[in-house]
């Protein structure tokens, strides 16, 4: 063809790389040995569903940004679509627990961490393409759920090196209660819900305007903000928090919100969240679907959180017709991965190198014997790339250098006839001529005074 | 809704649950092991690629089974598509050794282990989402190349506990030389080469009768089962096998081909491929685009393969507009899960138990203590599940054992006022207990024995 093909990847999507996905793998194995560690099992879903099963699950919105896929054969022509791409995790999560409900159990722990597929603008950190993290328990009411998300998570955040992260929970009964003891009535909560929620970024002002704009009177608004404001000051005190939100407890599901509240932040105190919890009376988080605790964690340099999550007893029974107690945590891969990099958390370990040393003939006819050392050299435990073509030694390690590969084992005519090989370490310029078999240890201790 | 939705998942689609992915996991974590060994880094790419980018690429037959986006908002009634899903991962690896060629080192060996979707009729072990595991060496065309990717392989299916495998390779251009040698001429080996490869399933005899078919002479067709009798009776001797046919040396570039499959078997010698290599002259692989040495892996069990490969030197620079050598295999993962699971292959440990011990309170006053011990369980290196209700303990330990969890930590009035806990061994219905702090060591100690 005269023409070039377009190369990049589909809009809004990327290609991994090597040193991407070690980044990636890095930070998806914390996150699954954690989770395995507090009885979380594995779920994995295909990436395509019956367009039926994900329609009217995520508004009309929701149902636009859904890639739909065309019917094959002689129905292609219709331009209807049979099948869509997964959206989120929990509505298969929801369709799993119907149709496998006679395999699994009444009390299910499972975290799934695969790509979903959104037909949103790309935009800096948004993609069409992303991976969600998620991990829910489905079968309990107890607090004890909820805290186990939080210290789960806050083990999954520490491992990865993160000690500035803060756990913000907050109640939906304890936000209706606040509501309502600031006189506004229950129509207006759900507006006026997602005018808090922008607190943090809007700033009071912000927030004032637009509940004058909502209709909220002066006098609520006065109130409601006083008690932000007071909750805020108290900041990562979580028992204190809740204290200063007591009198909730007089309005609607108050009493029991706090009761629920106070019982996770005790049920936290003995972890690596104790210290990281902040009761946040501002914190609505946008889905409607929450009916008990909620959740989001955040750091100092990320506008939006690191992810978030809550309590939903309505929602993963959907396909079974019957409510399951439910709650969940949703960890933001992508935006961890943005701060890790910036922040420049990834261990030295995960530099890019394809191998630990490239094995080298001078000539066509060493190659068995490279072979054969490249085996001694793996079973030592070694990865190992075998320079496949017999070009000139400078060029050969040349391409060990720039790949990061640190040593060279030379074969050359003397070697192979003596059994032995020499070793180059690059970095530092030397080398230094072992018997075959003893150069696999030798490198591997080399590697480990490298760091 | 009245009507109970449908909650299958889409069709020639499969749900994983937990004991299917620690299955899946453990072939994969093994494969990704050893090609890292063999300096192979990973590569990730969208789910989702430009509809160009896929159609064309895979014969009319393979057009129609890609499954195709429609395209969003106001250009979805337009019924066209704009995406379609991966079809395979060659035509990804070709588009990004063009997209990313700055960054790619010119000897570039990857392995790529995603699922692919084929709208294909399902059948048994026949899916529509199914995994490929690809390994390529783009940019050298020496058969040091061909010989790791038997050797990488070869430790693959030896540390999954295959000692049974045979890997034929055969050459296209040792196939056209004896087809040559057979008389037939170069217009009618390509519909030769179908026939031939089916030697396997049809036998002898059904090979004469399509050959007849196809027009080719008696003689021609005595000449070349007479060649393939002579190898298979050398089956697993490469060296020998060669040797019968070095007449082929007159024909084409039958010397060439031999030279090259001696080399990858003189390479291959000192590995764990060793003994397990047969030059089988009947095999052919049905794809047009090999252009060197070709190979496959059987076992007696399996009627297909467990994977095959080759090299290409013409497709991965297909958007480069330029040829780079390329030898590539795949691993047939779903495959290779069915044998083993016929087999009993997987090891013990995998047996599916979502922890090793199970926490549990007499009541909701002991939650607190219980979340602490299991933190310190987990410190431990345990992997624990905190019952959460306050259930009678006669039903959380029922749950322990429905979901073979071995070891049930209780914590009673006694144990939390002073700070023990005492372990029960649900197989030898046995309990001890023990200091909270020492727990954790000692139930590691008997999951040990426990094998």
């Amino acid at each position: 063809m005269s023409e070039k093909p377009r190369t990049e990847p589909a809009r809004g999507m990327r290609d991994f790389l090597p040193e991407d996905i070690r980044r990636r793998e890095h930070v998806i194995g914390v996150i699954k040995r954690v989770y395995e560690r507090y009885g979380f099992e594995p779920l994995e879903t295909p990436a395509v569903e019956n367009i039926e099963t994900l329609l009217g699950k995520y508004g009309e919105e929701g149902n636009q940004l859904i890639f739909k896929i065309l019917m094959r054969g002689e129905h292609e022509a219709t331009g209807k679509a049979d099948l869509a791409l997964r959206y989120d995790l929990t509505v298969p999560l929801a369709r799993v627990l119907a149709h496998h409900q006679a395999k699994l159990p009444r009390l299910f722990k499972r975290y799934q961490i695969q790509p979903v597929w959104r037909a949103d603008r790309p935009a800096r950190g948004r993609f069409r393409e992303f991976y969600q993290c998620d991990v829910d328990t489905c079968g309990s009411a107890s607090p004890v759920v909820e805290a186990e998300l939080c210290a789960a998570v806050s083990d999954v955040l520490t491992e990865l090196g993160f000690n500035d992260f803060v756990i913000r929970i907050n109640h939906r009964e304890l936000l209706s209660a606040l509501l309502l003891a600031a006189d506004i009535a229950p129509e207006h909560q759900a507006q006026v819900l997602v005018t808090l929620d922008k607190l943090d970024k809007v700033g009071p002002g912000g927030v004032t305007k637009e509940l004058t704009e909502r209709g909220v009177g002066v006098e609520s608004q006065d109130r409601l903000l006083a008690w932000l404001d007071a909750a805020a000051k108290l900041r990562l005190r979580p028992n204190d928090e809740l204290d200063a939100l007591e009198f909730c407890a007089s309005y609607g599901n108050g009493r029991a919100a706090l009761d629920n509240l106070r019982a996770i932040v005790q049920l936290t105190a003995a972890g690596s969240a104790a210290g990281k919890i902040s009761v946040d009376p501002s914190l609505a988080r946008g889905l409607s679907y929450y009916t008990g605790a909620i959740m989001e964690i955040n750091v100092p340099d990320l506008a939006g959180s690191l992810g978030g999550g809550g309590r939903y007893d309505n929602l993963v029974g959907m396909f079974l017709g019957q409510s399951i107690p439910a709650c969940g945590f949703s960890l933001g891969l992508e935006r961890i991965l943005v701060v890790m990099g910036e922040r420049n958390m990834f261990p030295p370990s995960l530099a890019t190198t394809p191998a630990d040393v490239m094995v080298s003939a001078f000539d066509a006819s060493g190659m068995a014997a490279a072979m054969t050392l490249a085996g001694q050299l793996r079973a030592a435990g070694l990865r190992v790339l075998v320079y496949p073509d017999p070009d000139k030694i400078g060029k050969q390690i040349k391409y060990a250098d720039g790949r990061g590969i640190p040593f060279v084992a030379l074969l050359g005519e003397n070697e192979i006839k003596d059994g032995t090989v020499t070793v180059k370490n690059l970095a530092e310029q030397t080398q230094t001529t072992y018997g075959q078999s003893e150069a696999g240890p030798k490198i591997l201790e080399d590697l480990k005074h490298r760091g």
